[in-house]
């Protein structure tokens, strides 16, 4: 009986009940013989209420200040966890970001975790000790500010401090019950998997899939600590992420496919009538990386020979469009296009699976299945596990249905299942 | 120009307006030339609503995790603070207790001062910087626990911190326009102070007066840190608390008279039919101290010759009477007593002065005033500058305006004062 990290997010401690469940569930693991370290998430609204006020005293609340302000909010829930513990007869201690050793870089909002040096947390185990610590936040190592992590941060508090502490797993509770073969709201027959890979986990993170971020699986990629995500209301096994299947684990049959990804929140923009020579892309890209864009699919067409001119379309989060657009239109005469054309009525849908390259028929049978939907593709785009295309919004939710059809994915029933956003 | 210690209460940061407020008059310091250093405490009813959450999760809250909970309050105020500075185009920081070099011992929930080293703040000035201290708040010297510093916590910060730094005045922001001769919803002829001596106001303090606690003055006093007490909403110059009246400073022409308080949270314990003889005191009061109860005045009447029995009274807060009585009526057989009589429904009126032993016509005013009044005394007790009397709860306003008219304090205009409590 090993270590075991538990995350619980803001759904889960967003009042006292839910304080008083996850503190039964967190005592029913130690009873069973681990050591337990909790990450804890502010409780529910906290985080917005913060950041309301905030917005009341300064138009651009931002820096040093705004990380004080929102840890706040974790100090309240991992105070009331601990309490909440003890008032079951166990032993509970809470330490802040800074107390837990989450040493971090100093860019406030969203720093990034550069060292761990849970020395207290090791401590306060040893003396039998269940360890509350504050997510999303940790200490500048220059200016021993407080600083918070920024989207997915306390997901990444507990598999950073699980690595340190060289954890048997990292549990994420969340309010679904794992992971999905597609999003449940979506897909009625979607099914919950027992298992998936990290790479294919980091896939479907980057193609909408908000169950577990992005950063969070690639650090425990690195470090290789496998990922429970489960409900802290069912109590359920959920799905483990790790880079082998378990022992005594059921991979899914069609093992190759894990699962059907969508997301609307992008937007599109077309540069049309560009130059087709050298240098016209760099030109393009550079303007928008200068104006601090994340762009995601980048597509050419083919040139038309006659004109010499050729259009390049690109996708990227509806919120970064306008500075984008501005970006691009005070480079016109620099690019040399004709015209630009935005659109945020666009939706993309993503196959995921491991040797996806190396059978044809995948392909094949994504494209057979939106084309038997009647769904337009407007770009494509893919990658060793990968294949993503963009269609109108509307076309979005028949697509992932089709395609997960297609790919035996539906499970036998088709009862609703209960699937909610997550937490930070 | 020196440096200033501001201290902002709850009621002076309740909401998104009161924090802009204080930041303008914080600018208006900074502006006029002094290095400014602000103390602030949680907003409005922040630390009520974190104690209700924690009631919600353990019946009887307290230590190390309750200490964690509180301190988020003040954390959320500070950092909002110095939002709202920096939007007025000042640079600021804020610290919380532990970061500011607040170093208590580890009796949470009301943890002591042991020192303070404030070396981020006397940095963050040097860079010209406005620092914001979070009050009520530090981290003990052998754990690195978060402590926090009980009732009047706040204010006790702001002077330790005046006192580390060689600040040239601690100001209390409240929501008062000073110390007053009398509780002004008593005595509407009430007169704001300029000035009042260490010595007077302590007496004052302990008295009943709200406005400054006990501690924070005695504090003040050891370090000789003059206190300006005075209101966020007003601007008007305060009452300043200090060693000697400020040069230029208005004393009140009675200088002899601070003013007059009064309390009715206490109740009168009368312990019935105690045998006269040595050690029956002792006996009694090492009962009431082993139940850690507090008591304030103590009297014994003379003894009926006839019977050798005597009759014990004391005052103390309502709020240990029941632990109190429980302690006396255990320790009966011990004692020998006849019986207990509890009255809570008693009032006490000081009268507070330096010199006042040294001049006998302050005491007879004192009684012809409470006797012209019509009141009736039950107890008296008097120290180096303090007589106070207990009356029944009743009679305590008629008491208050006599003993304050009597001794000329009442101002010539009878206009309305606001007047309100102090947060902590």
């Amino acid at each position: 009986m090993g270590l075991v990290v538990q995350k619980y997010g803001g759904s889960s401690v967003a009042d006292a009940e839910g304080i008083k469940r996850v503190a039964r569930r967190i005592v029913d693991t130690k009873k069973n013989g681990h050591q337990v370290v909790v990450v804890v998430s502010a409780m529910g609204d906290t985080t917005d209420e913060l950041i309301d006020l905030a917005e009341q005293v300064s138009p651009i609340p931002a820096g040093r200040e705004f990380d004080m302000l929102l840890t706040a909010g974790e100090r309240i829930s991992m105070a009331l966890l601990a309490m909440a513990i003890k008032n079951l007869g166990h032993e509970a201690q809470s330490f802040t970001g800074s107390q837990a050793g989450v040493i971090t870089d100093s860019v406030h909002n969203k720093a990034r975790i550069i060292d761990v040096t849970p020395g207290r947390i090791r401590t306060a185990l040893d003396e039998g000790n269940i360890a509350i610590v504050a997510g999303f936040q940790g200490v500048s190592q220059d200016k021993k500010d407080i600083t918070t992590l920024g989207r997915g941060g306390s997901d990444t508090t507990a598999v950073a401090l699980a690595a340190a502490l060289a954890a048997e797993v990292c549990e994420i509770y969340t309010d679904v019950d794992g992971v999905f073969t597609a999003d449940p709201r979506v897909v009625k027959r979607a099914q919950k998997m027992d298992w998936i890979s990290f790479e294919d986990m980091l896939e479907l993170a980057s193609s909408g899939s908000k169950v577990l971020l992005h950063r969070c699986v690639e650090y425990a990629r690195r470090y290789n600590i496998p990922i429970h995500v489960r409900s802290s209301f069912s109590g359920l096994p959920g799905t483990w992420v790790s880079n082998e299947a378990p022992l005594g684990g059921k991979p899914m049959e069609q093992a190759i496919i894990s699962g059907v990804s969508h997301d609307t929140s992008e937007a599109k923009i077309t540069v049309v009538g560009v130059p087709d020579k050298p240098g016209e892309a760099a030109t393009i890209f550079r303007a928008i990386a200068d104006a601090e864009v994340n762009i995601d699919m980048v597509v050419q067409n083919v040139s038309a020979a006659a004109t010499g001119l050729t259009d390049i379309s690109f996708t990227l989060p509806k919120t970064e469009g306008r500075k984008a657009m501005d970006a691009l239109t005070r480079s016109q005469d620099r690019i040399g296009y004709d015209s630009l054309r935005y659109d945020d009525q666009i939706g993309k849908i993503s196959l995921v699976g491991a040797g996806m390259k190396t059978n044809p028929g995948v392909t094949a049978t994504f494209f057979e299945a939106l084309s038997n939907a009647g769904v337009n593709i407007e770009l494509i785009s893919t990658s060793e596990i990968r294949i993503s295309v963009v269609t109108r919004a509307d076309d979005v939710k028949p697509a992932v249905q089709a395609v997960h059809s297609a790919f035996g994915l539906d499970s036998e029933s088709d009862e609703a299942v209960v699937y909610g956003g997550t937490g930070r």
